[in-house]
């Protein structure tokens, strides 16, 4: 078989129908129910695991990109929903590195990988609603050997941290998608 | 603008000529020697950062996939080798866990993203060339607050470590890029 030279890395189709152009967001809360309706869109669809994230400018508050989880469907352990919201919002900006102003919000504390992930992006602000424990308690993924000082590691990279945005209703789409027998890997 | 639905991650066009098919390797060395080799095309080439990764059936030597960095040019801050090469791996086998088997070789030792990235992988050795410190000192990256005793959490998610393998080649290729003046992101 030949190495192949690019790979397509997909939202679902249900996207197609979001309206994500042209959208502003007047505050944290407007954002974070807006990252908190994909991830639901994405559990109620069967399209991928119960995680979204969104990216904004931050000064005029407009949606930049927005992904979701779709490791099972892409056959990529890569695809969680922040690093498809840094991919498509990187590629839209046409720079890797984001730089002054950008934020994720995240629906779940990122995970290692992910973490990783947003210091290469240049996001100067993470914002997410449920965290590592409540995933690992929840659903039992593994989270990874995170720091436990992960916030000051973030801050010392000019990344400032706001948590537990609207957690309960993110713990409920993580039920959700336990009762629907959701795959955990 | 629209939100993108899909974004197509690309390996440079000299990896055309590569040949990656049918191809075996019987030792460590040979492996690492590839890897070795791609990374410093990537280089001469200025298609990317120094670092180089493959993915390789331990049990037949089977070439895989292949990635080298391509951040810069993907406008892609994710994109990097181990990144692309567990991407080309999963797609090409279908799986989004690899499992017994395989195992990445890798330039250099992955990065606080790119060692979450593995974990959830399913890729059970790493195999790299120069570590962490290397990188810092001649490139002055900044590789992440990877806890000290990373191999530990590694060996306790079934991942053996081998390390140092052709480390000083590997620095030499590191080196090289900084003499030509190569992006430091």
């Amino acid at each position: 078989m030949l190495q192949l030279l690019s790979v397509h890395l997909k939202l679902p189709e249900w996207f197609a129908s979001m309206r994500t152009t042209n959208r502003f967001f007047d505050s944290d809360n407007a954002k974070m129910q807006f990252v908190l309706d994909l991830t639901d869109k994405n559990v109620q669809n069967d399209t991928g695991g119960p995680f979204g994230a969104a990216i904004f400018y931050q000064k005029t508050g407009e949606l930049i990109s927005a992904g979701v989880n779709v490791v099972v469907s892409m056959n990529c352990s890569i695809a969680h929903a922040e690093v498809m919201a840094i991919i498509f919002a990187q590629h839209k900006l046409s720079l890797y590195r984001l730089g002054d102003g950008y934020e994720l919000f995240s629906s779940a504390q990122p995970c290692f990988m992910c973490t990783g992930a947003l210091m290469w992006s240049g996001v100067r602000r993470l914002v997410y609603a449920a965290d590592r424990h409540d995933v690992e308690s929840i659903l039992g993924f593994d989270e990874g050997p995170l720091p436990e000082h992960i916030e000051n590691e973030l801050t010392a990279r000019n990344i400032r941290v706001t948590k537990h945005l609207l957690r309960t209703p993110a713990c409920s789409i993580l039920q959700s998608y336990k009762q629907r027998n959701g795959v955990i890997y």
